[in-house]
């Protein structure tokens, strides 16, 4: 019973990406999965891709001092096993460095051993990079980005929501008025599938940085709940996200908010995709992410994973 | 000369996708790069990903004979070096294996034993995927895909283009009537940043299959010489493309002719996107890609993928 106490315990996001380096050793790196960052007994996936950012920024800085490479301007992540909350390791291995963009490979381990995590990150650093720039239209109009105050309320999350997923407490998201419990975008009622929210971190003294791009990028409900108003659906399946992508477009340099545009294309035999653009402030795009995760029946698995 | 002569023979994409198991071995499949399937002298990055699907169905259907999952449902492809022509070993490591979707690792590596691509595959079986299915809005309405007599005419690549790109050979491309050389969407010349195409096999004897989706999903220009009606850039830039994904939502089922729709969000700093959207006659979504490539000065580098 004290444990459970002692778990239950907040923590910062900076202290739940930090890591620290595996004595003895230049690729490895020791990490704690905490139970406020997590969904259901493991690992969010946002905090565990913003976690390797934090290992690959880690590992880059420690290697080159003098040419340094800390953002992670793309990054994919298999979610192959569930990550346990506790002690796990990231180990880094390089296959390119250059001086633009370096490509790593880094996997997540369980203290058994087990991969629960793989992903493939080209780093390079947004504040140097330099090339030609052409003009394109925007992702939306400043017109089309609604403004917090007058046109949007905040996103209440259900006690079952919260029970299942502790990472939602994290960040407040403000949705569109409208519809009670689901997400609108300015096509409203007729266009379910794109949803438009404002998002900041509850704590205050966290900004929203590159490294929180991971927990920002994957914080939003499952695609298919968006078409039940009732919320049923979250007792009877289940929605886990296979992989995930985030290309940086742009340091969002600790802006308090950010506006994101989610679009789900396709929700078919189970399996849905979820787009996310996200966009700063001045409406200029910070970053894209693709997701692409599953709607199984519960009953038809125990673990969450299992079923895959 | 005899060589070079020789070297001059195309190949179908059935025998350029073709992989032998290398003898003893359960993971390692060896294939050849052909001249007609290359951008300049290196492997083109479409070709290597169908070059990836068919090694990793060719493995799935050799290990679990009784229960098939031929179809890459996610692909993740890192283009760390060139793949030369010639001989290349493709090697395969399962991270998970399940009923209903499994993963696994690929490098391709070339004679010196250097990886030149790594990719990560969620390998399934289209055919029979079941679960819940919304219906969403669609990408677009059948009334706003262009009809291929009415609408469009023939994209002709300068003979510059087919000497850089030979692969572009392969696919015959149509675009909507009104630019000259640039490719326009419905939104016209004020959205160059939005390309529309349908692309069949310029050889009547393939289809569009399942493995084709890699060819077909790198089957365009790059997005910044849309912006350039003279193409003069294209002897001043080089375009790689770092790393591409596909999500397939459908097996095309060896169609003639697929739609596409290409959209750049941002050219920034030598960096860009593209999405693919693949869709079938009837304007159901087969397809969704996601490129991150560079547009850096060609005297900046003699290799293709030096600067980076």
């Amino acid at each position: 019973m004290a444990n459970a106490k002692v778990n239950k315990k907040i923590t910062s996001f900076a202290d739940a990406t930090r890591v620290t380096p595996v004595p003895g050793t230049d690729d490895q790196f020791e990490a704690t999965i905490h139970w406020d960052w997590c969904g259901g007994l493991h690992a969010h996936g946002g905090l565990t891709l913003s976690l390797v950012f934090s290992t690959v920024r880690t590992f880059f800085l420690r290697k080159y001092p003098s040419t340094p490479q800390p953002d992670p301007i793309n990054s994919d992540i298999h979610f192959i096993q569930p990550a346990p909350r506790g002690r796990v390791i990231l180990t880094v291995t390089e296959l390119s460095h250059a001086r633009r963009y370096s490509t790593v490979e880094v996997k997540l381990r369980d203290p058994a051993g087990t991969i629960c995590t793989t992903a493939t990150v080209i780093q390079g650093n947004l504040a140097t990079e330099v090339g030609p720039s052409i003009a394109v239209p925007p992702v939306m109009t400043r017109d089309e980005i609604p403004d917090r105050e007058r046109d949007c309320d905040e996103s209440i999350r259900t006690p079952l929501l919260i029970k299942l997923m502790p990472v939602i407490m994290k960040m407040r998201v403000l949705k569109r008025k409208g519809a009670k419990t689901q997400s609108w975008s300015r096509k409203g009622a007729a266009g379910l599938n794109t949803k438009e929210t404002w998002v900041r971190w509850e704590d205050l003294n966290q900004k929203l940085d590159v490294i929180s791009l991971g927990v920002l990028c994957d914080n939003f409900l499952p695609a298919p709940l968006n078409f039940d108003p009732t919320m049923a659906d979250l007792s009877k399946y289940v929605f886990p996200t296979m992989c995930m992508s985030i290309e940086i477009k742009k340091d969002p340099k600790d802006a308090e908010w950010l506006f994101q545009e989610i679009v789900c294309h396709k929700i078919q035999n189970g399996r849905y995709d979820t787009d996310v653009r996200v966009l700063d402030e001045n409406g200029d795009l910070v970053a894209l992410s693709k997701h692409v995760s599953i709607m199984a029946e519960m009953k038809r698995t125990k673990a969450k994973f299992r079923f895959l």
